[in-house]
């Protein structure tokens, strides 16, 4: 008999995954979502084995559970379903926050796994038209279990990354998770908004290099699902926000002082920082 | 009898313009390079129709020379052969700040003619070995002429842009040019130096999504180019600097203040004035 896996949400990264799964061991994959127009994309395109809005009678006899919404979404999700889960059920989600996540898991009864999951992919866009199957290529999916999540749950989601493409599977404490990905990746998108509210921005339309859409190309971003990332992950994106800042200002204040061997140094500093960020092999975490 | 053009710096962008020109109407491309394997390398991919490190000599009888050293290379040359143009020859260059470049083609005699220029293109990589005929593909070629440019040499350069594969040609004045680059170009790099000054840069290797290498790309740059660059537009730059990091710093205020609803405000503000800045159709400075 096969295996019932549901995945909640079909936008971009669980319609995404719902494709990336497809034959994926003896699952059956099941598409939860509550827009008529998301489901019924999901039903015309094959995405998933079946597609239901009810949410509960989904969960129910479910042996994974995978939320793909938004965090608040995930958080609201555990509290009104803990008790839907069957005892052994494995649940997880996509987000990119994990300490909150995993602090709301805690909701969840005795028996009932959770173990966070945070595949680093995606677009600028959103919803399921934009999804693909091969939006895992090549990416990192990151791990963070609880210290009493099972071994062979950890081994299933490892078998599914190597089916759905990803490069490698990570494993890391949500705290660390968070820091990192406050970094990489939401400084990232605070960085491109800020970017885009210089009031000259339109009198530049049409001057915009590669580094300048390199740089802002985020910035186009779901509203709701980064003030939930931002929010949610506010601590750690604050304390490196104020160490950007103070780096730009120290450029600042060289620039302006015209000591061009001193801007050199600096210049020189930071891009060897970079060339030896682009060699090969990832330092990654243990 | 055909005539003659000379590309002084044989480098990314020399030698890409080198390699775009060929078969441009009736011109000889000359290239001149200080550096033997440079020189060699060009005779044997065959980039010009004929290479010397005599800039003197070349320069002598040119119809068009364009400089394509870096912006301090380009003063210096300008100042020293200053003298050898023939009546007529158009000057012309390639570097990303202009109001110091055309201040210092002041000191070309009267009737040698000089129209600053700046194809917006480039890569985070440079020498001739890196460069290709493509490399405009598609691009700006913006062009600061001299009250006293003439049309003719004008037209020579918008013939030009179309040979080379650009995608338009924008005339505007050196400080508007400098004031939209500082924003558009030397930012974006100076904003990839800094996230990359971050103390825990290494300890994310393996963590960066695409917007961390989209942000960072440009952070492996040619030093001394951008320490020039950045030294010969100060003001503007630092200017647009502030402006960032007052909008920073906004964010960040946001962000730790827990207010969800304002941040959402925010997040709809910019990220709805970088869709705008995508759709087709560019708001060109006349």
């Amino acid at each position: 008999m096969s295996k019932k896996f549901v995945i909640v949400g079909l936008g971009l990264i669980g319609g995404s995954m719902a494709m990336a799964l497809k034959g994926f061991e003896d699952f059956t994959i099941v598409g939860v979502d509550v827009s008529q127009p998301t489901l019924r994309y999901a039903r015309e395109h094959g995405i998933c084995d079946s597609v239901t809005e009810n949410a509960g009678e989904a969960v129910e006899g479910a042996d994974v559970v995978m939320l793909a919404c938004h965090p608040q979404g995930i958080l609201d999700f555990l509290e009104e379903h803990k008790n839907r889960f069957k005892p052994g059920c494995l649940v997880t989600d996509v987000c990119g926050v994990k300490a909150a996540i995993l602090e709301g898991a805690k909701c969840l009864p005795e028996g009932v796994d959770f173990i966070g999951c945070h595949p680093m992919a995606g677009t600028e866009f959103s919803g399921i038209q934009n999804a693909f199957p091969e939006m895992f290529r090549d990416s990192h999916l990151i791990l963070t279990p609880r210290e009493e999540s099972t071994p062979d749950h950890i081994a299933l989601l490892e078998r599914l990354a190597v089916h759905a493409g990803f490069r490698d599977v990570i494993q890391t404490t949500p705290e660390q998770h968070d820091a990192i990905l406050a970094y990489t990746s939401q400084m990232m998108h605070v960085i491109a908004l800020s970017v885009c509210d210089d009031p000259n921005l339109f009198v530049c339309k049409g001057f915009e290099g590669s580094s300048f859409r390199g740089c802002t190309r985020v910035a186009a971003l779901d509203v709701g699902l980064w003030t939930q990332l931002f929010s949610l992950n506010a601590p750690a994106l604050t304390a490196c926000l104020d160490t950007f800042i103070a780096h730009l200002q120290d450029y600042r204040a060289v620039i302006a002082s015209g000591d061009r061997e001193k801007l050199r140094e600096k210049l020189t500093f930071s891009s060897d920082r970079k060339r030896q960020m682009n060699l090969p092999g990832p330092d990654l975490l243990n």
